[in-house]
């Protein structure tokens, strides 16, 4: 086990700003070394952490959180600045039911501003933040570190086109590592990298300014030092600055491993009079041989050994089911295309990219432009399938309705981590896609509950479907040796148990498992019970409309919200078609859920096998 | 009347491509003729398509529709287009039940190539049909056509990032008219006016270039001159040209009003190997003097009279109210900010901006922006209400899950123009805001049907509870004379007849007043009906329940989609609780609504009141 008499002591960034300067390094030490022993146990994001450590020491060495607000786009990067606001103590608990979050979360402390999860938010809600505080008159400071990646999704454009304006006290960290969770794509990444092949001032200027900054009056000095430089740099490189062109300062490029410099360029953005963008260049994974080699690897990993950096091999997910067949379809059909927003590895689109480069498209974190560029693909006779997190699909709901539904484009959704997610926690729950999907028209939605159905539902919506389909699927694998008890009915449902039985188990995905074991659980006790799971959930099939009609007590199901779930609409139809008998749906209430493991939510849901027993069981 | 002795004879591009180049300037002046004419009548969208006649003529001369496709952005400028695409005869269908839509639909003719309506897109669905294409080794080309208003929408640099390297023969023109829907905001704007500040080569040259360009290999000489045009240019004027940066050949900025320019130019673009944006500088509202110097009033118009320009004096809108409204309260509250996305006049916050311009913030057509930044001012103790018709509410889902409702900010959002909203058709009607803002936990919805409700409902919304609040209120007035006769119970709902009746009409919003119609129609029948308007739509008010429960007879009618709409919460709710009456739901089924007016569509639905006194009548 590490120590850590340095990192140990620290309970508020008072304790940061405390330390001699010699002592920084070797805190930023300790913090790698916690950082690796605790994702190594937990998972979590481990080399966009390692990255940002120094960067995040120099923050709060120079500004005052809480009032001075941080913001961390994603929070990919957040872990080190949550060792440094008292949450050491607690950190072994990362990512565990109760522990503490892998992302910010304003209810877990006050230096988490604002929540964070998904990409490229950080610029409009710290210009928001710095807004409201101008119009306090609050002179502190909001702070937006925001990697490189994220400037890939177009929401950042929509903030820096009003914050440049702003006269807000309102600081940008670009943090680039040059690349987002795989390497970069796209012609903003190509621009950064011209810019940071510009000789890097700050690096051979810094002790100087130090000293100078010293002196009295001396930060003025070195402000006046940083704008000519600035001017000189444009001036000799004739450098089309973005970030100049839309009323920022920009400052940098800057090494983002020397605390010292940091700290320098983070005190000289904090006396410009205006909202400052700070380009630090940081290494994705650094300080650990295994994420330095190979970043995307250990961008989120799961427990791993790290002497080795290798992990636990897994089952086979329904990812990897997706990502091999959509490969074996693609050869036989030169239509198909794979489009992912920065999600390639993830969702198992390797071989596709690797088979198929030229049908291969990762449009970085896009997810809207992922949408309308698939349906300009399909339009034009192409076969479009874009994988997609359940959870980042929401980013792009008027682009399914607008530019997909609207013209019955022919898109295919693979929405891969549909339910619950574990431990991402709130910001990564796939709870919401059946709700939002469900009442967008024209839509078909599947959502299968092992392989065998996810590769006939997918071959469904590639091949003999001309609409937009969603093909839903969970985190993890298959309970396949449970749901083989099933039998189908076309693409429709499937059904388990006595058809004559007076109770039915409805449900859907995932959870056709669980109702399999609670199914047997009650027939062991002498109450028959029929399971239907549902494959195609939109539009719901008559045929197991008029299978519920008669019966006398419907249960439902449902790993997901209940508010617009598919168990309301089937409420709504029983009851229009004048169903007499009792009817239970068991769903996610209206809330957000956070982390822990899968088991844990299920149950905390009454969703896996026992609750439904206890469930069904008390009302025979 | 207006005769049109060249446009009557246009059937089809290739009739544009016959005519001598000395009857383009008439045949313009016959378009404005006709556009005017038309949109006086019917209303629609004026001075965008007032300012595009010359650059749509000109891309029917070049280009080879629809072999080559053209993508209008928002579709706002589109008219021409369809003037000349076969659709002068049906024109005066336009925005009518039936007739010719006023923005692009794919199945009124095949030169439509894509729905629009939302802005911001068109790059997008450009380069996936160019993809496509290149795919397909066809040779075609892929315009897109957008505003620079456009340009504030985040998409449009997801899309260009990705474009820049695709090879493809996708040409983007920036039409710009220095205005979206009001003077446009923001940094990209400035950044325009300098670039249009440039001197305009291409003006001074275009005869030479066009005398050139009929010598046999004459294009490529053009090509070669205005290659080093730009290049000059670049040098001399160190222009940090944004578009080559992103990769694409940049052109411009050249007269939009000028054919033969624009014509060349195009023709230069074509042979270019790889994307290129062509920057086009027009006049909104061009060749009607009251559009030329007002054009933002003439951007959306109502019927009027062309010799003046001046409409009718419409009644008192919901929106009109609000405005005052908020008007009022910020007045007293100095926390309360009003934040819109390009809609500050439509949505009447124009008083606003002149009285509290320092809490008014129109952000560009950036919804997602406007939501987030919402949160961030509402983190930091202001009161931010987001005035926002529906159909672009949806633009923002995720901001609403991800960066409000999950931390509970207390954010305000006036929707406007929910429901039905006529004219405007499929890509407009605010039928969906239900749906999907009733899945999102910790929000609440109200949905007033009168003026002194739409009051009641903001003041609480902003005074009395913490969580986001959407107020969502219809197009156009309301029909107070009706609805003063509905009893309130608190916020939560009102009622209106026999409290004793077996039969309720539920409805909800405007349809308050058609049910109070139904019920004294039925009334006069002997039919005794009670009326339950909610207001309080989530959650769903308990006390409304429990009124329900014991009745005989509940018909549900619902001005919004039946999936995941109220009618359907209010089924599961009733038939979970052992409700064992008959239930009726009424509501607009699994489709998108095009245009019409406001009574034709609740006709259509069966929402007005004689259909609602039908479907009641014959079951009682």
């Amino acid at each position: 086990m590490n120590t850590y008499p340095i990192l140990g002591t620290i309970r508020s960034p008072a304790d940061v700003k405390a330390l001699p300067e010699d002592a920084l390094p070797a805190l930023a030490e300790e913090v790698r070394a916690k950082l690796l022993e605790t994702v190594s146990n937990n998972g979590g994001h481990l080399a966009s952490n390692l990255g940002a450590v120094e960067l995040t020491i120099a923050l709060h060495r120079v500004f005052d959180s809480p009032r001075d607000q941080i913001v961390f786009d994603v929070g990919h990067q957040c872990y080190t600045h949550k060792l440094l606001t008292g949450r050491f103590a607690q950190f072994e608990t990362l990512r565990r039911a109760g522990g503490l979050s892998g992302f910010c979360r304003p209810n877990e402390s006050e230096h988490d501003v604002f929540y964070s999860g998904h990409s490229s938010t950080s610029v409009s809600a710290g210009l928001g933040l710095a807004t409201a505080k101008k119009l306090e008159h609050d002179e502190h400071y909001v702070i937006s570190v925001i990697g490189d990646g994220s400037f890939t999704g177009g929401m950042v454009y929509e903030a820096l086109n009003n914050g440049g304006r702003s006269g807000t006290k309102h600081i940008i960290i670009l943090n680039d590592n040059k690349m987002s969770i795989s390497e970069n794509v796209g012609a903003f990444a190509k621009y950064l990298a011209v810019i940071r092949s510009t000789p890097q001032y700050y690096t051979f200027k810094a002790s100087t300014e130090r000293t100078l900054s010293k002196i009295p009056f001396g930060t003025k000095i070195v402000h006046g030092l940083y704008d000519l430089k600035t001017q000189i740099k444009n001036k000799i490189y004739a450098q089309s600055n973005f970030f100049e062109d839309l009323g920022y300062r920009y400052m940098g490029p800057i090494d983002g491993h020397r605390i010292d410099i940091l700290c320098d360029a983070l005190q000289a953005a904090k006396s410009v009079n205006g909202p400052v963008l700070l380009h630090v260049i940081t290494e994705k994974g650094k300080g650990y041989a295994p994420s330095e080699s190979d970043p995307s690897s250990f961008h989120g990993v799961a427990k791993f050994d790290v002497s080795t950096g290798a992990g636990g091999e897994g089952d086979k997910s329904f990812s990897d089911f997706f990502g091999n067949l959509l490969c074996e379809m693609a050869n036989r059909d030169a239509r198909i295309c794979a489009v992912t927003a920065a999600m390639g590895l993830p969702t198992r689109l390797g071989a596709f990219e690797t088979a198929f480069p030229d049908r291969f498209f990762d449009v970085g974190i896009a997810e809207e432009h992922a949408v309308t560029f698939s349906a300009g693909l399909a339009k034009n006779g192409m076969l479009p399938v874009f994988a997609v997190y359940s959870t980042f699909l929401q980013r792009c709901y008027d682009q399914l309705v607008h530019d997909t539904a609207l013209q019955n484009a022919h898109v295919v959704f693979a929405v891969d981590r549909a339910g619950f997610v574990g431990a991402d926690g709130e910001t990564h729950q796939g709870l919401m896609d059946v709700s939002f999907l469900s009442s967008i028209p024209n839509f078909k939605i599947f959502s299968p509950y092992d392989f065998t159905l996810l590769s006939l539902d997918l071959s469904n919506a590639i091949n003999a479907e001309s609409c937009p389909v969603a093909v839903r699927y969970p985190r993890g694998g298959a309970q396949t040796r449970k749901t083989e008890k099933l039998k189908r009915a076309l693409l429709s449902h499937a059904l388990y148990g006595d058809e004559n039985a007076e109770t039915v188990l409805v449900t859907y995905g995932r959870l056709a498992a669980e109702a399999v074991d609670a199914a047997d659980a009650l027939q062991a006790q002498g109450k028959a019970v029929l399971v239907l799971a549902l494959n195609q959930i939109k539009p719901l099939p008559q045929a197991a409309i008029e299978l519920l009609q008669n019966k006398k007590r419907v249960f439902f199901f449902e790993e997901g919200l209940r508010a617009g779930g598919i168990g309301e609409k089937t409420a709504a139809a029983l009851l229009e078609n004048g169903f007499r008998g009792t009817f239970r749906l068991i769903a996610v209430e209206d809330r957000f859920v956070p982390q822990g493991t899968v088991e844990e939510q299920l149950r905390q849901f009454g969703l896996d096998s026992k609750s439904m027993v206890d469930t069904i069981g008390k009302e025979m």
